[in-house]
C-alpha cells in the first residue's frame, strides 16, 4: 500500500505549498509558473524536501521552467481530496462553531458543512448562519441516513469525547477536533486535532526564553 | 544556551500531558499520582520520550509511585510559562476572535487579551465581549506604551501581513497567526501559525485513502 506510506508532515507541507501558490498568485495575477527552488526559498524548506514532496502528486516539472501554477495548484487539490466535496456534520455551536461556518475557504478545500448538533436547549431550533441547529442526540440516526463520513467537534472540552461517541455510533470516519481533548476512540477511526494550546506552548515558552535571556 | 534547545515537538507534548493531567482530574477528583509509563500508555507515545520530556521541566519522580498530579502540572505549566500573565493584543473581531475572546481557557494557560482592533470601519467604537474595538492604525502606539509582547492575528489572509507589519512596528516580539499565509517577519520575531488547513489535508486525505480502499 504505497497510498498510505504518506507522512503527515508531506501532507502539511502540501497545504502550506498550496497556501503559497495562492499568495503568489494574489501577488502577482500575471505568474503562470513556479519552480520547486523557489517554493523551498520562500518557505525556508531545503529544495530536496519540496521536489520529493511536489513528485508524490504526481506532476512533473519543466527543467528550468518549473511547473504551471495552475497544473501545481490543481494537482495537490487532488492529491489532498479537495477537488471532491464531502460533507460534514458540526457539533457545537458556540463562536468557534460559529467562526467554522462562516468560513469562506472552506467551499475551497472541499468542505460543506450540512448539519450543525448542540446539546444546549436555549439553541436547539434557533437558525446559526442560515442553518437550524439540531440535537445532538440525532446525530447518529442522521449520519447514517445521510452517509456523512467527517464529523467536525467545536464543543467544550467536557462534552468532546460523548459527541466523540455519537459520531463514532452512527458511522463518522474522520473526526477533525478542535476541542483541547486525547479523544478515544476505535482504531479505525481518523482523528485528527487542531491543538491550539500546543501552538500557545511553542509561543510562550519561546517568548518567555527571548524575555529572560534578552 | 541549553534553555533554548528544547524542541517545538517536546514542547508540544508538554502542553498533551497537560491536557491529560487535567482530564485525569475531572474524571477522578481523588487522583493524587501519575506515572510516565500510565501517560505514555494512555497517549500512545513511548515512556522514555515521556521520562525525558518531564525530566525537561525538572521535576523527578518518585520510583513505583511516580508523580504528584498537582507539582506535574505546575511544573509543566511553569516551563510554559503559563503561571505568568502575558497581556496580548488581538487583530481581527470576527468570529475566530470573537471564540478567542470569549475563551476562558486562556486564563489557565496566562494570556489576558487586553485590547481588539479591526480595520472595518462599521466595528471601530463597537463593543465586542466587553471590549471596544480600536482601529487596526492605533496598534503600533498602543503596543508601545502598553510594553505589549504578544499578538494574535485572526484577520483574513488577506491582511494578515499587513497587520504583521504594524505588530512588528510597534514592537511585538511573538505573534500567534490563524491566517492562512506565510508571514514576513525579521528573523528574531517568533511566529507560531496555527493552520487549520494542514490539520485538514491530513484529514482530508486519509479520509479519501480510507473511502477508496474500503
Amino acid at each position: 500500500m504505497t497510498i498510505t506510506s504518506i507522512s503527515d508532515s508531506t501532507l502539511k507541507r502540501l497545504s502550506r505549498y498550496l497556501h503559497y501558490l495562492h499568495q503568489q498568485k494574489a501577488r502577482n495575477p500575471l505568474l503562470e509558473t513556479v519552480s520547486a527552488s523557489q517554493i523551498a526559498r520562500d518557505l525556508n524548506i531545503h529544495h530536496t524536501q519540496v521536489r520529493k514532496d511536489l513528485a508524490v502528486t504526481g506532476l512533473i516539472g519543466v527543467p528550468k521552467v518549473g511547473h504551471s501554477l495552475t497544473d501545481l495548484t490543481k494537482s495537490i487539490e487532488n492529491f489532498l481530496n479537495w477537488n471532491n466535496t464531502e460533507d460534514a456534520f458540526l457539533a457545537g455551536a458556540g463562536n468557534l462553531g460559529r467562526a467554522l461556518l462562516g468560513y469562506s475557504g472552506f467551499e475551497r478545500v472541499g468542505i460543506q458543512i450540512t448539519a450543525l448538533f448542540d446539546n444546549d436547549p436555549d439553541k436547539i431550533g434557533k437558525e446559526i448562519m442560515g442553518r437550524e441547529v439540531l440535537s445532538i442526540h440525532r446525530l447518529p440516526d442522521l449520519v447514517r441516513r445521510m452517509k456523512v463520513h467527517m464529523g467536525i467537534i467545536t464543543a467544550p472540552a467536557s462534552s468532546a469525547q460523548e459527541i466523540a461517541d455519537l459520531m463514532v455510533e452512527g458511522g463518522i470516519e474522520a473526526i477533525w477536533n478542535f476541542a483541547p481533548v486525547e479523544l478515544k476512540v476505535p482504531q479505525d477511526i481518523i482523528v485528527e486535532s487542531v491543538d491550539i494550546y500546543s501552538s500557545l506552548a511553542v509561543l510562550s515558552r519561546r517568548l518567555s526564553e527571548k524575555i529572560k535571556g534578552g
